[in-house]
């Protein structure tokens, strides 16, 4: 069960997300905000490969971690800002295809951290594989 | 002490690093390549910001990452090429200055894996502070 | 749909437990062993707790390990052993009532290297509450 | 330049080392502590095995959480309390040989949170290897 969130949480988030330059240089969007789960989508640039042609695992971590952060902010109370504390990343297929998605989940929202997890899955032909797992501790911040 | 590469593994370090499109993306070059050291340098472009200004961490994470990878690359033998299979960050300052250094090392050398840590500083007016610290392991791959 | 594991993988897994001292220590029992997935149950014994008269996070990440180590070798081929190469554990309660369940679970089982996560509970009164959870990789041995 | 502790920190650690049970299963020891570093040292007991006979992971993990809490709880302010937060353990050879030596740094003392990493050895004949690389969260708490 999918919990939706209220309209101010969610500007808040689509407003954080605009303001992540990064985000635009990727061309990733917010495909989904809902409690505790939002999810991310971009193409494969051709700015962001590594040596063999495949998407950078900067931009596979970039993806995940994003949607991870995100989702640990949609239950925070406003107005909170979000940071990253850790992540961690095991790359399990090389990031190919039409397109990444990256779907970030609370673990466990606490007072003053909370756990997140991330898969960034690759799509082509509308068919998913997993390209990574994460799994990291994100941090409310005074805004 | 650290020692030097002899030249055809200078060479492969720096076509490969040519090839990774998201380096020339982020304005990064390579600033040391020594056995079991690789020092990645660059700025913090407009384009690879988070929402408050800062570098994103998916930038401090790539060129971590990159400059471990390499410095694993130093001590496989050619031609190998190498992929990330996991890696941990820790962010322990924003990704404000100057620019942003990355300094890789190789802690165990293995003939299947390689154990790597990473350590991104930020440099501001020639002063350096920590900005994360990275810890993980690198896969030597047929090219 | 969990899948169940041959008689020789059974046995096999049986008999690396049983060998496996630290787990008669902590007064782990195997509970269940599928493909892909292996469940370790233990009280919190008196020997093995922190400062604090909880148990030991050192308790809580072996049994996940060991879970997630199982886990990976359930789908290796015999005659498989299986070795940790990383671990990753984030705390998220502690480690307080009757017994832990540690279930494992294989994400990507590969050729080279297997990726796993597992899950810590303590069990109260019959209900259950996420302790930790854990990521990592697992590397096939010759035995 | 490694800086001494006053009188009530090394106090309150060794008194918190003492009330923890799992040390003293482990045969471990504090062998020392300063400012932001942390040594404990531990034989490698028979009731701490892996299935082939080598120190378990979970053993391993111990000593170096331990000693990486340890040094974070040196930069505390007294009353504190620290707890782990996330630790994450690369394993680069076999916990074999006369015993283990675990060595816990401070990279960050936040207020916050402390960023920290842990070496574990072994010690054979008096030459030492490393067994294993931690990096990880530690929380400061009310006691």
């Amino acid at each position: 069960m999918i919990k939706t969130v209220d309209a101010a949480m969610a500007a808040k988030v689509r407003d954080s997300f605009a303001r992540q330059s990064l985000m635009a240089t990727f061309g990733a969007t917010l495909a989904e905000v809902a409690a505790g789960r939002v999810v991310i989508a971009a193409p494969i640039l051709d700015l962001a490969r590594q040596q063999h042609g495949f998407g950078h695992a900067g931009l596979t971590f970039t993806l995940g971690d994003t949607a991870a952060g995100y989702a640990a902010l949609t239950l925070m109370p406003l107005p909170a800002e979000v940071l990253t504390v850790e992540m961690k990343i095991n790359l399990v297929a090389p990031a190919a295809g039409d397109r990444l998605i990256a779907t970030g989940r609370v673990v466990k929202a606490g007072r003053r951290l909370t756990v997140v997890t991330a898969e960034v899955e690759a799509e082509t032909d509308g068919t998913r594989r997993t390209v990574a797992l994460l799994q990291g501790t994100m941090l409310p911040v005074e805004p």
